[in-house]
């Protein structure tokens, strides 16, 4: 039963002003965007869907460094425009490495759903904060450093990570210098890195089809 | 007399530069939104008009709970877009109730401008913070916590509130249990309210035109 | 009847790792301050009268203007400490005026309780948006921006004015040049105001007692 | 080689100036914490450790909803402190349900690791946005609004939930209503559920023990 | 020699799905402005060129208070949109000021690059903190604050400001009152100068074309 | 003359209540600092001497790069605490580079004082955005990406920076790499240089006391 505290009174909304919902604001990508995010969908068009993703249900296309990368930015994710946090799924093989890499705007934190990493971030005054991590330990890449994540265990690896954007960019050091279009002589003047080591990488890098070799135990005996 | 420091010069603008004003954005309601609000009027077409709002001036409609909201929101107050503020009207009958809710993106503050109201909120950790408050008072409900105000005087009482955001949102308990298109067995499930109540309160909310005969001994005496 | 969905198991609570409440952060004025605000009280010291404040109940000491300001900022009602909006409170006596001002840190919203208020504020492009409020009028006036009030009813007003900060400070023009340490060169050539107004004025503001005879029909019939 | 475009110069830090590092800020649990956080450690203090968290092992402890929940915040997790994400992680019996909650400070992104997840959240126009998620599906869950997530399928359920937040709080409805100290008076009137209801779940979240037996099947039929 | 512990694998990007670039968003002047700034031109048109700015080569031009300003403010500057700094360049003639005036949405700091100049700002508690500046000396001047600088040496000055917003505004004091819309009655009611004071500075700065004689001597001897 | 619209007052502060100035929050080093800067010296303590920094007066020491760097960051500069800003001075002899780097937390501008700067920086789609930059040419880098200056002129070169924090951090490439604790394993598995190039980096960075020698024409003829 209904408490006897109340009213003769017709039944009224409370809330009856917002028309417009702003509690999300899922992305249309068909309007002008601006430095906080994508233009807003019409709410009468909005689904359940445009909340949902299924871009991490398969694992990225693998890269040379025998690991692949799969992310829900708002680029691809509708619903998490506006909302400053993503997750991606990150597979590696044996032996897998996520390269040396930043996000520009935003912090990390991974979480290990299968094998054994090793993840580490190098802070401003040029300390390294290295740890091997097992099934669901967290940790914790301060915004802007740089940090990798490397597969020491004998099988394959899984992990999500977490950030605070929901577009936080990846700069991964070796496709920013070797892939871009940088010539050898800045990369050698602001790096010290000789020409022939730029070179070569740029090959590797630049579209050509290397094959390599894999060692897995150096990957498992690294001294660190 | 103007000061002899100064030059033989003619009279320039110091700010010449600044053709678009950017110290506020008023609500262009015809072009897109985005995370962070709406367009802006082209500042040539902004009169003072935009920066006043008439909307308060009378009460809401009264509700079941024998109060009426009347809001500020940057979905009707053009000038407010992007500021980050609102103001809201608050009036009871006697024993009304605002009921339980939160705003999701703001801190509220409410003075109280005629009348005696009970008002509190819950902590995260479930303690409830409650107090009686008079003509004049303040009290703040942290962000995102659930709260409620209750006239317990003998007469309406009349309240504003002010919230840190220009579109904060309101979520109200009932409506989001009992006017929403949420299952019976979803809300059993997630709230252990059983399904007679579930649906009798479905039947409050949802459009039926229940009387109820209001016992205002029983608000001025709640215990607390 | 709790549904039958459940489980044979104790009860146990969902939420038992928050033992620190960080919901609010109650201004601790005996440990150190920050650039975002105060120290935070222990939780457990934290009671409901720090949510609340009663330092609006009465007017603030009347001013040469004819008009007293009240405000909660978090300097004094430690429970606003974080949360980023505040009340203050306008007396107006009869032709009772808020001198220019601006709040460094907030945008403000005004509403009207009592009486005929002249409003306005400055945009850096040197136009004037000036309104005569009513009660319950609101009137926004954007972050930074030079702005006043009058009383230009035959009787007292009263008004309440939210802001976005929980300090966000008030800078009156003529106690900023004339309160100050500025010397009157240093006025003189940064103003263009001559030497004997600069220093009629510091007279006014520094300490004097003059008297001054109100002529109301001159404030109420102010050209605008 | 070194490329031959430099000095002959002797080897001097670029970055000699950053005695103290605060690319991170290690919660130091014993000084004060403020609105934005806890104090930092000394960075000579810190270790990788500080970094790296385990309370995700193991499961939560589990509730009578029959799922469990551990959180990573920076309650607990010192290295988060400042950084505005954390991880946590929900275990589901067969038909185990998170209750109907908000995180009155963060947006929620959820991914399912193992079984199938009805998920939901509710606008504040009170339109629920539900959705049944699988293996590696992302949802989420915008700032301070009620949503639930319930296991739907034959076995056990595990999830994986980020937010953007280093402490964003939980906010469970059943906790807050019947686990806290409102009296049943206020509750009837801010909800208008009756006061049986309320006694009942009173008892229920109050420290009883009281023994449920599950309905797997009403579970996985339910109507959405 | 790439090192041989990876392995027998296509070379695929890590970065494929960004196609949309985030990093910035280069002003479009011709579509809608929100906010926090304009819209993004498409990654695909965007230059180099965006992000550099000839503004500053030269001075502004000279003022009545002989200086001049010149900014790259993000309506001028398209790089800049979204990225919340700005840089603009400060030129005094001899016995210069750059009158008193405030910035509504950012600090600022003041690197002297010629020339000997006096610069302060007045807090809210309406104490004022001046300095005499040197070549290469910083000063920092707090959000919002009224503040000014003036050349007190015997030859030009050169001066460079850093704020921290793309789009700070800059309100001039004598500017928003004597060049404005603003009724004298207005002004005298709201700063208590006198009539004959505040129409003799608006002929001052309404455009007329007086000329004045300067004064070395008693700029560089001002007492402070 | 005082305007006659006011009245028989006595003189009183309409600011009154404001005895703690939070204008500002000049750094107190022997107090604990948060995530968003240091406490706060008591106000009465604060000099003038708080905002004003001399520490870019001379150069920083050079480096290997024939490069000094100078910064004002809060670690330095007690008042830029909290403000969001900072300035920094680079001098670059001739040929000198500041090798590649990022700030973690802050977009940066630069401003030429003196001398011909060829200046870049790449996005995360591995753009380089490049351009040769003279006498006070602006050009900004979208915060956390990697960045460089050279100067490619015929002379010394000066310039200034720009960054929105007080405490940007900077985290240079090969001090980062061949600087740090990181094994030679880690760095090859993470960037694929090989051994050799990594340990003679090391022991260009680690310390030694190499000696090189300069080829103006290298640098001034580039290719980009």
């Amino acid at each position: 039963m209904i408490p006897t505290i109340f009213f003769i009174f017709t039944l009224l909304s409370l809330s009856h002003a917002s028309s417009l919902v702003v509690d999300f604001c899922v992305a249309d990508y068909t309007a002008p965007s601006g430095p906080t995010g994508y233009s807003c969908k019409s709410p009468k068009d909005v689904t359940v869907d445009d909340f949902v993703y299924h871009g991490l249900n398969t694992s990225g296309k693998t890269n040379i460094f025998n690991t692949s990368v799969a992310f829900g930015f708002d680029t691809q994710f509708p619903g998490l425009n506006g909302l400053g946090i993503t997750i991606g799924r990150l597979d590696f093989g044996v032996g897998g490495v996520i390269p040396l890499h930043t996000h520009p705007r935003a912090s990390q934190l991974i979480v290990v759903i299968e094998g054994t990493i090793l993840a580490g971030f190098v802070s401003t005054d040029n300390v390294a904060y290295i740890k091997t991590l097992h099934k669901y330990d967290l940790m914790v890449f301060p915004q802007g450093l740089l940090h990798f994540q490397i597969n020491v265990g004998d099988s394959n690896a899984l992990a999500f990570v977490s950030l605070g954007s929901a577009n936080p960019g990846i700069q991964t050091l070796d496709f920013a210098l070797f892939q871009s279009n940088i010539s050898t002589s800045i990369i050698t003047a602001t790096t010290l890195l000789d020409a022939d080591t730029v070179e070569k990488l740029k090959d590797v890098f630049g579209g050509s089809d290397l094959k390599f070799v894999v060692d897995h135990e150096s990957v498992r005996n690294m001294q660190y």
